[in-house]
């Protein structure tokens, strides 16, 4: 048997490397790179190489960006009263999307795992405590998503800061939009009970 | 709302660009790009680079390559006897898997239709009329696929080269291994009726 000509079988090695891209699909992807225009494949080429050289994490938030500080961070226009805290950069992005949150935000790089040994020295928490001191936010929401690793952080983040003047707020947990209350789990039926707010 | 830095937008723009990659699959992979180690995604944009750079058509029988002829036409341990014709180069990966065919290849680049505009002069027809009256082949295999186009292109090459001295084969239709009878549409059945074999 005759195998790729190796220029095309190393793209597919490299391809299959990217998570949730298996071998069929890294084939796929190869040989539509290899028909396609040279402008379009060289183009995505060229996009990983600027993105890798010209990305960094901003200082202050940790989030992803091209200029330092990011673009939230040196923003004028937010709300200065409100820091978001967040597992990843790209959390950020999520949230953005709602268009309710105006204020900064703060990324951990990562929520606490004793499983996997990461403690509170790995995170960017004591970052978090330094602006938080030193700044004039009156509330902080704790936007870790709501598995076991995201809850225990978000508690320890509670009884670190819990010492400051500052109003300490969780994200809802509860069902999601369009979800049947049929399939739902006991425990976030618990916690959209829990969490019921009163219809005025 | 602030959107994602501009080299990350635009990676994941170029990333959309791939059929079968949407908006969520290419901001996961994105992600990844920026997270995983540098040399893995520039691993993955110079695999791209040399790809487009050093891979070109085999002037004999058009398969991908990067050495002229390709591998498989300049090699002197194939079947000289028997050319099987297919409609793109990565079919041929396809067939040389099943590790049955040792002969040569002649890929056409495509399959008739005259509703998109390719007719004869669109496929690499001639190089392989010419292949076949010069060379020494005694079988043509055609292994276009069993839809509506590749059939209609095995039809025409079959009036096309029945005036040289050469067999002429196509490949079977029928049930696919592990297909259930019960599921299997007429048209395939009636294929499978008319192609079957005397067990022996």
């Amino acid at each position: 048997m005759i195998d790729y000509t190796p220029p095309l079988a190393r793209m597919i090695e490299e391809l299959k490397k990217i998570p949730g891209i298996g071998r069929k699909s890294a084939q796929r992807i190869a040989f539509y790179l290899l028909r396609t225009d040279k402008k379009k494949a060289l183009g995505l080429a060229d996009a990983i190489v600027q993105a890798r050289e010209k990305i960094f994490y901003c200082s202050i938030c940790n989030n992803i960006t091209a200029i330092e500080p990011c673009e939230i961070c040196s923003s004028s226009e937010r709300d200065g009263e409100k820091i978001c805290v967040v597992e990843e950069p790209f959390n950020i992005h999520s949230i953005e999307k709602t268009g309710l949150f105006h204020g900064y935000y703060h990324v951990l790089m990562g929520n606490l795992s004793p499983i996997r040994g990461i403690g509170p020295d790995e995170l960017r928490i004591s970052g978090l405590v330094e602006r938080i001191k030193n700044g004039s936010f009156r509330e902080v929401i704790l936007a870790t998503s709501p598995t076991t690793e995201g809850s225990a952080t978000a508690h320890y983040l509670t009884e670190i800061l819990r010492q400051y003047k500052i109003t300490i707020t969780r994200i809802a947990q509860g069902l999601p939009v369009g979800a049947d209350l049929d399939y739902a789990d006991e425990v976030t039926i618990a916690k959209a009970i829990e969490g019921r707010l009163e219809v005025k």
